[in-house]
């Protein structure tokens, strides 16, 4: 396929020098494409190098893959994209990467935290379906069970309860993590549900070997 | 410890079960404690019931599991939890499964599509580090690739583009499911980053030996 990867960063440069490799024909769109270092490593990928527009015409694919600030200029200069697939590799993080820009505002956890003053609340137990709470072992796998708080002794106690199912508990930081919890539960239950998995699956979280 | 679990659903009775089978002392919080059904339930489990006020006031852990509709009632019942940790399972689900009723309003994709109009929007390649997209490959594994679109077609693109890179593509559903793509992704980078767990990890997506 006529692949335009939008943005030569991380991810851009990776799944554009990829995607050459398994035989498309890849051009990175770019700002400057008379820049001799990007034309370079364009070069070692067998990928050619454009502006965002002329790479984004003749291109069946569209990729964008570059920081969610520059998604509006990335758009406006692709221009007319109609009936073209448009891959979107972005994530609208916030500058210290600490939570979205937009999409999440809040979460049961922090609703729950407000009606219970005073009270150490955990998010837990909400990112699998009780049929893997009922056994939380795939084999030798311990499935991985999330959780998220403001109060390390709680966060301590709500890890050991956890284990004391079956799970290994990951802490995944403060309360406003349950946005990203919360979420998570329901690609969960869309998968089991909607997609019709069932539920006897579950999200693991593994290491690369040798790692 | 002592446990309070205000919900005999399917994940506070296995929650408590399990939790009475490790040695804690559970107590279910109910509206009627006198239905002889709930106390044969919780007998079988070597658990005991009260009512929600009752079994909260003892605990040092309350764990909230019932349905979204039902927690102001359930806090409102649980009476005063200052300083008692308070385990939260529930997800603010939708009654038909397909959203969130609070914390999400929008994706970076559904952002995207709005700005390219006309074009087939796919969400993927957001889930997951540039490191891992570099090598999807670990071990056997080939690692899971979310993505989440409406237009069939795109979709189908989408998916080979991912097996090229040598992902295992899974379809999450329509476009709005970017709204869960998008959290995800921030946990991975949270993990990655603020837990310190660099980048040679990844969410794998099991099932369950036999099945």
């Amino acid at each position: 396929m006529k692949i335009a990867v939008i943005g030569m960063g991380n991810v851009g440069s990776i799944l554009g020098r990829r995607w050459a490799e398994a035989g498309h024909e890849v051009t990175f769109g770019v700002r400057e494409k008379s820049d001799t270092k990007t034309q370079a490593e364009a070069k070692a990928m067998k990928a050619s190098i454009g502006t965002v527009a002329e790479a984004a015409a003749k291109a069946q694919v569209v990729v964008l893959a570059v920081p969610w600030k520059a998604v509006p200029e990335a758009l406006a200069a692709a221009g007319n994209l109609s009936g073209k697939v448009l891959v979107d590799c972005t994530n609208p993080l916030t500058q210290d990467l600490s939570g979205l820009e937009i999409g999440t505002t809040t979460s049961a956890a922090e609703e729950v935290a407000k009606k219970a003053k005073g009270a150490k609340v955990v998010k837990i137990f909400n990112t699998t379906g009780a049929p893997n709470m009922a056994n939380p072992k795939y084999g030798a796998v311990s499935l991985p069970m999330l959780y998220a708080g403001d109060d390390a002794d709680a966060k301590k106690v709500a890890a050991q309860l956890a284990k004391d199912v079956g799970f290994e508990p990951v802490d995944v930081g403060p309360l406003t993590a349950a946005r990203l919890l919360e979420p998570m539960a329901l690609i969960w239950i869309t998968l089991a549900i909607r997609q019709k998995w069932g539920t006897d699956f579950a999200f693991n979280l593994i290491k690369r070997p040798g790692k």
